[in-house]
């Protein structure tokens, strides 16, 4: 392989323990396929097929710097190599925009300069920030629309896209993503709620106007050699919005307009946000926020069926070169190298990385199996709504950034104490309650405290002869969980395997099978009427 | 092929102006497949596996009996011949229930008994009625929840569950189909919004208590060899809802307590309707009723995941004999022959059926060409919503049932007027509108006026080279359509051809090449700003 990514340290090696060595070449045979070849985006080459989509991190200031926190964030994604980090949403406009990063001014240029140098200092990664505009909304409930600019104002708006991508650009940046999806400006003229009657809305050229009009101004401001993405939605996922029909030709234009890449986000959108008095809306609390950051309840990759759209028009219309990231739940390494390179270009994932930023590096080293999953609770969005600095609830108590996973020194993994894991279940109204022993650090002097890192709880659906997959990722503070998705009647083996901070798993506990009462068909022979 | 149907006469023949001849085997090689091979289904084989969902239509009065109006539209269904009619839902309550019709007292029974042997006279299709509880809703916004039931209310409901299912046992349907889907009692049990606090709600196990007991006492009390199926939702679409995890888990319970086959829907709920003021809530103008009747912006198939997700579980867990309607803007009949028998065991198709009944038979036939293609303009739907007849905008004007359209005699197709279809068009703020001449019926006395029935528009993305395909379908009385669904730049051909009654197309038009100006790029060379 022909990868140019810069290993600190072989990770295989220093996984198992062996001393930091010279940089090595990933295992042969590995799953990961083509997850790990390099890409031609535009004018750049991604070093890999994995993205981090733009998410939102609550750590800046409301003056819009950047500042150390929001930094070390970032560098600790480079380190964990993933092909393309997407910097969250910075404003264009001149305005004040709470705690929110700001590109609309020089002023920026320093931590701007700062942000993208330190991550290319630290790995191979390419490094563009999400630049935004969106309209006023108060407490009140009240909320600005597209339909309430004025001609000057949309031409203001382009003009703003485009300093912007030129103070990108002049940042040391590889290049600048669009943000057309969600509730924002650009986004709210693709809708198919554009009330608008003049040449910004109605049809959907007229939709597409403003949009392609910001594409171009940017792709005139910064030349062909400065990659330009654009996220929008596949499909906003609210009454009378559009969906991949719409979709599809949106990326057509956009891709003939000079996007290089397009990143297929769902929903997120105000329409259907639930209000809360006294408090500005939040445009991922209705279906279409879910759907935007599905949860729990929701499939794995959910959304993919819009890039696989969005990406089948861009090439039957001659635009295969339009790259295609897919996002929405992906996590599982398997998963995600089935889709490259057939389905998408690109595979984004923003959660997952967030959990384990490590996630691209041990996989291509062929270590699954030190993987923290993200457990899809949704705490992060939580954090992001209430203006709280977002971080994982599975990193150590009150770290504001992961825990560094690739450590270059031997370690055991954790152990159980004496008598072993412990695992127990019992059924309390419908519910599987699991509990188990606190697993024990490693017991090396050179261990520090948060060395016992979480547990990963595995579950078959039925008797122990069938396969015992990943279930749920489990604090380290909290050794038990509690199961509300099960059938009567039904038989489930359980086991639970304690993690370090490598995501080294220590032993696997003895499989607990736990048989659920069948729901009771006695009672109910007598339940038909008289 | 072994079919049993019974033919008034050869659809090919009859379309092609033969006179009516003995009953015809379907043409072998017929790109419909497996569509029309029996399948089994619990104690009975349909015919084909062809399923009209259930459909409210509002030809029902107050008084909640069958009438002429509801028996005329159920055989019309029948007369072309799906495999399964499930007939609209009839409420198992005794009380009075709006414009619905009832199976709640014997005193329904002999128009129940009326509308089985009608539809039983008129073809092989087999048919069952869908029974449903729903819970009180008022003007005011206030709307009863399963939270406010007592335990000896979900035992009377299930009471009234069997004893309407040995009701329509006794009027001589084929079996029955239990409403668990949308915004109605039992789907509200399933919810994930369920917030009961006892043995029925909070855990999947709990959540499926009633629906499930239910589904017992209807196995116990109409016996084996009576069919029963369910109809429930595959996701909720709705914020905090479930998607098709636990639709997975729903399927399987409901499969080992006796049901015969899962119809999978999606959507149309209370919880994201839209309030207007002295309305009582209509479940199907959020986003989850978009999902639920998915129009003309969404694609075709877009819920089939979930029938397929579902019937996946089934085969995981040893029920492939339980077999799974999927559904969900079906349409095209080359759509529907791919999906049986891999993705899903039966097709259900419910405002393509409406639109043309005939179907199932031409398709048969392999005369695809003479089918009326529903508009997804959801006419209907907004009929249902005003408490108005559901009728297809398609349809004759003032038609209370679709036309006749296998007629045993032979007639021209329609024609364009000397000088041809004239087919124009004109861009106007962004969009395409279309006009062309209104066609001539065909000029025999045999021929009613009707007999000019529509015209079907199509449209290809690019010069004439690219395949024109079905774009539109406009109703006789206006030769003309405005096309939102482009974009500038773009080269879009489009062709026009009416049909008859039969759905006969007459010649096609010349194709009529339109080129939308390119987004001006100079305007935005100046945009940056200064």
């Amino acid at each position: 392989m022909a990868l140019t990514l810069v290993h600190p340290g072989s990770l295989a090696e220093t996984l198992s323990g062996a001393p930091s060595g010279p940089p090595s070449e990933a295992p042969s045979g590995s799953l990961a396929g083509t997850l790990f070849e390099p890409l031609a985006v535009g004018p750049v080459t991604l070093p890999n097929r994995i993205v981090l989509p733009a998410m939102v991190t609550r750590l800046s200031g409301e003056d819009g710097h950047v500042n150390p926190a929001i930094v070390d964030r970032y560098v600790r994604f480079a380190k964990g190599e993933p092909g393309l980090i997407v910097v969250e949403a910075m404003g264009i406009s001149q305005a004040k925009s709470g705690p929110l990063l700001r590109i609309g001014d020089d002023a920026f240029l320093p931590g701007l300069k700062l942000l993208a140098a330190r991550v290319h200092a630290s790995s191979a990664t390419l490094v563009v920030p999400q630049i935004i505009h969106f309209l006023k909304i108060a407490r009140s409930g009240w909320r600005q629309t597209v339909s309430d600019l004025t001609i000057a104002e949309i031409d203001a708006i382009i003009g703003q896209f485009a300093a912007a991508a030129v103070r990108a650009r002049r940042a040391g940046f590889d290049g600048v993503e669009l943000h057309m999806a969600h509730a924002y400006t650009l986004s709210s003229f693709l809708s198919r709620r554009n009330r608008r009657r003049d040449e910004y809305g109605g049809s959907l050229a007229n939709r597409l106007r403003a949009p392609t009009r910001a594409l171009l101004a940017v792709r005139q401001a910064v030349g062909r050699d400065f990659l330009i993405g654009v996220r929008f939605d596949g499909e906003e996922c609210i009454t009378d919005g559009y969906s991949v029909h719409d979709a599809q030709q949106i990326a057509v234009q956009l891709g003939r307009s000079g996007a290089d890449y397009v990143s297929i986000s769902a929903g997120g959108k105000f329409e259907d946000a639930v209000k809360k008095p006294g408090e500005p809306l939040y445009p991922y609390t209705g279906y279409s926020g879910d759907r935007c950051m599905p949860g729990k309840a929701y499939p794995d990759g959910l959304n993919l069926y819009l890039s696989v759209g969005v990406r089948q028009a861009l090439h039957a219309h001659g635009l295969p070169h339009v790259r295609v990231v897919g996002t929405g739940k992906i996590w599982d390494p398997d998963h995600a190298a089935q889709l490259v390179p057939g389905q998408v270009d690109l595979v984004g994932m923003a959660r997952q990385l967030l959990a384990d930023p490590d996630w691209p590096r041990k996989v291509r080293a062929g270590r699954r199996d030190t993987i923290v999953f993200c457990e899809y609770g949704n705490v992060c969005k939580a954090l992001d709504e209430n203006f709280q600095r977002v971080r994982c609830t599975l990193w150590p108590k009150d770290s504001l950034h992961a825990p560094e996973s690739i450590l270059p020194r031997a370690a055991p993994p954790p152990r159980w104490p004496e008598g072993g894991a412990g695992l127990g279940a019992e059924l309390a109204r419908g519910r599987v309650r699991l509990t188990w022993q606190r697993a024990l650090a490693a017991p090396t002097a050179a261990s520090p405290p948060e060395e016992l890192y979480g547990y990963e709880l595995l579950r078959a659906p039925g008797p122990p002869a069938a396969e015992l997959t990943h279930y749920a990722s489990v604090r380290a503070a909290t050794p038990s969980f509690l199961d509300t998705d099960v059938l009567s009647g039904q038989t489930y083996t359980y086991a639970v395997q304690a993690y370090d901070r490598r995501g080294v798993r220590g032993p696997r506990s003895e499989p607990l099978v736990v048989v659920l009462p069948a729901q009771d068909e006695g009672a109910d022979a007598c339940a038909t009427e008289p």
